[in-house]
């Protein structure tokens, strides 16, 4: 990487995103009419939620009927049964509780807060939640495709979340589907303290954006759900938001 | 935030900063020369790595007797004793250790490996190591003072440095100061499963803001440790990037 800037630019807001909605359609759209010419350097951080709206992730929470696990855990957590039924059938394991506080690890690896199960509706009227895309990788490949196709170029595509940390307080953007680009860079490499060996260390590379792409997308919670990031460059070839969850023989906390 | 669009720039490098120098004035010099006109609401991030030298927070190694602890520890993690011996004395406590692995709770509250402690000399001719600023946030006040004195005008300062994570692979840039911004800021509350009470969200500002930078840093060592980041906003009052630690009652790992 050798920028010396970088530009974040939010496309003004797409229309209500609902199940079914083509959304390379109506980024391409929405890049066309903000006048944003994409570069293959380019990077769209996509906002998790309209990506899972327009692929139709919602449960109907007064069609689920909780086990006796869903039903425990609710208890402990504080939580409606029904949701943590939800919660559970997105999960591989529960990996820390506490009244309010349910973490899992999601069934793509994510450890996350209710398995990013988006719940703001539940208790209103329409008693729906929202789960993660199925696949996100492959969600930010087609939608990189769709572009290249609509657009003539090909941007790089990150599908953002936001998640908490055990350590820090504040949530921060991370990436959970990735296309066109490493996920992950090595940064130079360290001599050990015996001085042979170079130790590398990686830079969560499609985090960083998703974090920087938070910024603007910030509080608005369907105003500016797509950012593009100009100015950055990699070398590498591109991996998915899959290669960032730690593998269990890595993870210092299993 | 109302933004739509984020600039960051990097400044050219400065100069090898040595222990005594003046930060301000080198970075000063080095807005000016890069013709930046720093906002009140611009954020000037600063390599951890700058601010220490100009602190003088070198140790040598070769001065340090490991006790019995860092000799046990520095068998168990393969590391020179005299170097576990300086992170035990910049650590509150060990959080967890494995082969080529130190993590420690820093004596500042942060859980980040090695104490932050940089030993990329140690095993050359050097032998010395780097420790992070003494007090972070009182150095990002005291370098936003001296800029305000010299460029009349009073971007906020962060002082970010870069940390792994449990669950995910790659480091990510993180605020270890601040001065003259919210570190945490609330996004829209959310109605809980009652339908009642808002739940609070609050979003790492500070954090994200480093990692943002972090992306420009990227590779170069000393070439370039500070990024303007202009096109923020915040309304809440500053807080320090001691605010961003999790306390004790709510961190889920202790």
């Amino acid at each position: 990487m050798t920028t010396t800037s970088l530009t974040l630019r939010a496309l003004p807001g797409l229309p209500l995103v609902k199940p079914g909605d083509d959304l390379g359609a109506l980024l391409a759209t929405g890049i066309s009419a903000a006048k944003l010419q994409l570069a293959d350097s380019d990077v769209l951080v996509i906002a998790q939620k309209v990506v899972s709206k327009a692929e139709g992730r919602y449960v109907d929470v007064r069609t689920v009927t909780p086990s006796a696990q869903a039903k425990g855990l609710a208890a402990l957590v504080d939580k409606d049964p029904r949701l943590v039924e939800v919660i559970l059938s997105e999960s591989r394991r529960v990996v820390r509780h506490r009244v309010n506080v349910l973490i899992v690890e999601h069934r793509l690896g994510f450890v996350m807060a209710n398995a990013g199960v988006d719940h703001s509706n539940v208790g209103t009227e329409e008693e729906t939640v929202l789960l993660l895309p199925r696949d996100p990788d492959a969600s930010a490949a087609r939608i990189r495709a769709d572009l290249t196709t609509r657009l003539g170029a090909s941007p790089a595509v990150i599908i953002a979340d936001s998640f908490g940390r055990p350590w820090r307080r504040g949530i921060v953007g991370v990436a959970i589907g990735a296309a066109g680009l490493p996920t992950l860079v090595d940064q130079r490499g360290r001599p050990d303290l015996f001085g042979r060996k170079l130790r590398v260390t990686e830079t969560a590379f499609a985090d960083e954006i998703a974090a920087a792409a938070s910024l603007l997308m910030g509080q608005a919670d369907e105003g500016l759900p797509a950012v593009v990031v100009s100015g950055l460059g990699w070398s590498l070839a591109p991996t998915t938001a899959a290669t960032l969850v730690r593998t269990p023989d890595e993870d210092l906390f299993r």
